[in-house]
């Protein structure tokens, strides 16, 4: 069963708990906000749901709450960020803040990753630069433990899902995408698996690299892959996991099976409109493009042509009035860490 | 039927026609070298092919051989390159060389262009950029009679095949991919409507926004649309193909459907890896990263795994040796404009 919370109640909680495990408050509320809007804006697998697996990531040491975040300057343009082990949501911050801050003064900033723990939803870095009247383009990969994905034409994973963010300012919501270069996240086989549900077409290879409906022949043992983006044109989102692999290992310095290498690798580039049409006529002809293809009347089956972040922002809208849905086994979850530390919980109980 | 023509002939001839039509020799020369290259590397629909269709557009006064190319410098990290109406590749070598300029001296740049005319095979600017050992990323729209992709949701075109692509050095060969933002160029179901043959599923929508196998149904009247990239995933290829239409129209200063807005649009990203890892560390973890997808054995129906461009690498040394393979058609074509501008063909002509 699913209820309701508001999105304050948990974003409190959320930082209680953070500051409970030695987190500082402020860097606590980054993480919180971080989890929430995903929540808000129906990324639920990188929302709330995620706050016992971050407490326990704490407690296995995996995760630094308060780790020294260092902005290591190679050029007014560039930098390296090393996240000193703490929450991915903190790096991402310091890389986005230093990245604007550059493309402020030099018009254009590159800024990548070290040491960078679980970044959540790429989105929202993209999406704070996008609200500063920038145009951002982010990259994220995974280390091997997490290389699913299959090469074009292989059967066993080199890469992780490796998702592709931008974000353009408009007049209104900026234009935010996030997605993975995969055809799906290995969520979503999973969810066929649970629901004993055959795959469409075109998800996975077995072990052999034949093409397979099963969801057991991805997790095997032995172990399939899920296939990259485009279905008979699977070179292009190969080609495009491969550019967000090497964005975010070799320019890092790391070798992309490095079995020691823990984190997500982030590439943030920045492009200021102000060293072109300039950010007042950029978000102008920005929001002009978005009317453009929203003038397409609907296929077969659609109601409307969307802008990517289009439905998110809607989904926030209502979110925020109506709370955010959690079903009881994540709700059990946060209330037995909440237990376990000693927080109180009262406001979060009583909205069952 | 078709026969091989050694490269160097076709330089040569390509050369002196474009000079016969009034190009400056040093532009005639990058203007043929990229249509050969792009013949070698098996990109034959953007090779030399075009020689014909080029020197069309000068006569109709839409090419200005020897426009005046001006770089337009926005800050130490950005400019702008007004092409002047030169061909496209003459502008597009002169944003090449601007970028990698400014990101030797400041690690990143981003170029775009303006009045640029058809680029032609967008992966060599990247691959030029890559051979100086640094990162290009490059995106290129096209003005509103090209808009024949359709928006995912939509059943009228709103997007060109809007191509993407990089360059990433390596201890060899670059990786070079270059790829349609759509699920195929609208070429290839030219080919299937001459063939008469059905087209695979997911290529088309009719003008009713249903999906079809039918050639005609993309043709119309009434006109349908090509899908973009990712078959189901199909707005992961729409948010990138929106993105680089993004880059070309609204950072230039332009809207995205103005009707005599002529040219491709080119932005072009570059990140000079000493900024990070270095350039030497760099193109060696980008080669260990090329062994590590290569190291998945062959999915069924496939033989090895390749990294993007290492096909066209292969052909370009094939045909270095064995000739670049020209119909009948298209060599008359270029033989009937030679024989209109007086310029010799015999060595040519004996290739026969």
């Amino acid at each position: 069963m699913t209820s309701l919370y508001p999105h304050q109640t948990l974003e409190d909680l959320a930082t209680r708990l953070f500051v409970a495990v030695g987190t500082p408050e402020n860097e606590a509320q980054i993480v919180s906000q971080h989890l929430v809007e995903s929540s808000l804006m129906g990324h639920d697998s990188h929302g709330v749901m995620r706050i016992p697996e971050y407490l326990d990531l704490i407690e296995q040491g995996r995760v630094t709450p308060g780790g020294l975040i260092t902005v290591k300057q190679t050029s007014s343009t560039t930098s390296i960020i090393d996240c000193g082990g703490n929450f991915g949501q903190v790096g991402g911050r310091a890389a986005v803040e230093d990245a604007v801050a550059r493309a402020t003064e030099h018009q254009v900033a590159t800024v990548i990753t070290n040491n960078c723990n679980h970044l959540g939803r790429l989105g929202a870095y993209v999406q704070q630069v996008a609200e500063q009247k920038m145009i951002a383009i982010a990259t994220c990969n995974s280390p091997v433990h997490g290389h699913f994905v299959l090469p074009h034409g292989g059967r066993q994973g080199r890469l992780a899902t490796n998702p592709l963010a931008y974000g353009v300012p408009t007049d209104g919501d900026p234009i935010v995408a996030d997605f993975a270069t995969s055809v799906v996240p290995e969520g979503k086989i999973r969810y066929y698996r649970n629901m004993e549900t055959p795959l469409p077409d075109g998800w996975i290879r077995d072990a052999m690299g034949n093409p397979s409906n099963d969801p057991e022949d991805f997790y095997g043992p032995p172990r399939g892959g899920i296939l990259p983006l485009g279905a008979a044109a699977g070179h292009k989102g190969y080609a495009l996991g491969l550019l967000v692999e090497i964005l975010g290992s070799a320019l890092a310095g790391s070798t992309c099976d490095a079995p020691n290498n823990a984190g997500n690798g982030l590439c943030l580039v920045v492009i200021n409109p102000d060293a072109f049409s300039g950010q007042k006529l950029f978000a102008e002809l920005a929001s002009e493009t978005r009317r453009y293809m929203k003038s397409s009347p609907p296929a077969a089956g659609f109601e409307e042509v969307l802008v990517p972040g289009e439905l998110e922002f809607r989904t926030l809208q209502t979110r925020q009035q109506e709370g955010i849905p959690l079903d009881e086994q994540s709700r059990d979850a946060i209330l037995q860490q909440a237990e376990k530390l000693s927080v109180e919980t009262r406001t979060f109980s009583q909205e069952e």
